[in-house]
């Protein structure tokens, strides 16, 4: 049995849409990030570094959104979200998603959560206000250089498409004119359109 | 044919390590950040996003260091460098080289490249004065929670244990005390013997 620590609005979506593209059987848990539950002991005895997702079964507990997504390909592998027999095409996808967490995440975070980069309140002004500018560019690289299509990789649908489509949906927060990003933005239409996609954010949006 | 382009004192001497531990056969392509040659058009014809390393080979280029370490495993598996059969102990060791990437390598990066998050000079030097803080932070949850011992993972070294070695090597320079997290000071110590390592470390030494 699999359970699913979230919180809605956060990357932990893209995990979500996985699980639901795998039609994994899983538990949805929510942490909740207004009452700061995850800096709580409880949710630390899951995940000492307080940040979702969590991705808990009974051999333990996993963590990060790349390490997540290729658990849940290879785990459920009929539902073919990864090339899992192409170590190359296997590492291209790895990169894409890798971009997205440690460039594309982080740049958004500096919106806000700077506090945890620095402790001066103009220093973390100064971070939020270049977020458009820093958010925008990642998006522009990947609109030029990364993205294949129809779907990220290429022809197939793979676990880089629920992610580019979480962190696509904080662009309007972000500052960044979707529309700048042609391919990008029709990407996030026809995720828009997945059953899988539909049923992650319904769930996340109910009380 | 594998070529690495590299830049002596970056996260590429992770990939540069795992090489040496796959016995590998590939050419190191030095790439020179004093002559900011990672922004010249040669350069961002091979990497885009204007970064090392880069493993270029017939079918194209890998980025990313996480990506391009479970590359380095899956292609040479009887180097033993990942548990390739095994989606959980794989998933594990994935979430360790994210943390490290998207988390560790990102705290450090505020104290010499801050300009990537905001423009302002007060600002940049407020990020660079709290990287011992941050820094510090990650390396004890580290020490405390995510290292097995006597490697990163457990009783097998893996590609997790380059990756750790060349983060903590920039621990003094970061203002961190080695010495604070005795048990990956004790690894970088035991790193530092491998034959691999002190080749990719001449390596790069060399002019």
């Amino acid at each position: 049995m699999l359970t699913l620590y979230y919180a809605p609005g956060t990357c932990a979506l893209a995990s979500h849409i996985a699980l639901e593209d795998a039609r994994a059987s899983y538990a949805l848990r929510r942490v909740d990030f207004t009452q700061a539950e995850q800096t709580k002991t409880d949710y630390l005895a899951v995940n000492p570094k307080a940040r979702v997702p969590s991705l808990v079964m009974p051999r333990g507990v996993l963590t990060e959104t790349p390490a997540i997504l290729a658990f849940v390909a290879q785990s459920f592998p009929d539902a073919r979200l990864a090339p899992l027999d192409d170590p190359f095409a296997f590492a291209k996808l790895q990169a894409f998603n890798s971009y997205l967490c440690s460039t594309v995440h982080v740049a958004h975070a500096h919106r806000m959560r700077g506090y945890r980069w620095a402790d001066d309140s103009q220093a973390i002004e100064a971070m939020r206000l270049k977020v458009p500018e820093t958010v925008g560019a990642c998006f522009d690289l990947i609109e030029r250089t990364m993205f294949v299509g129809p779907w990220v990789m290429g022809d197939a649908y793979t676990i880089a498409d629920p992610y580019l489509f979480t962190l696509a949906q904080w662009l309007e927060a972000d500052g960044v004119d979707p529309q700048l990003f042609p391919r990008v933005a029709d990407h996030r239409s026809r995720m828009l359109q997945r059953p899988a996609v539909k049923k992650a954010l319904a769930d996340e949006a109910s009380p």
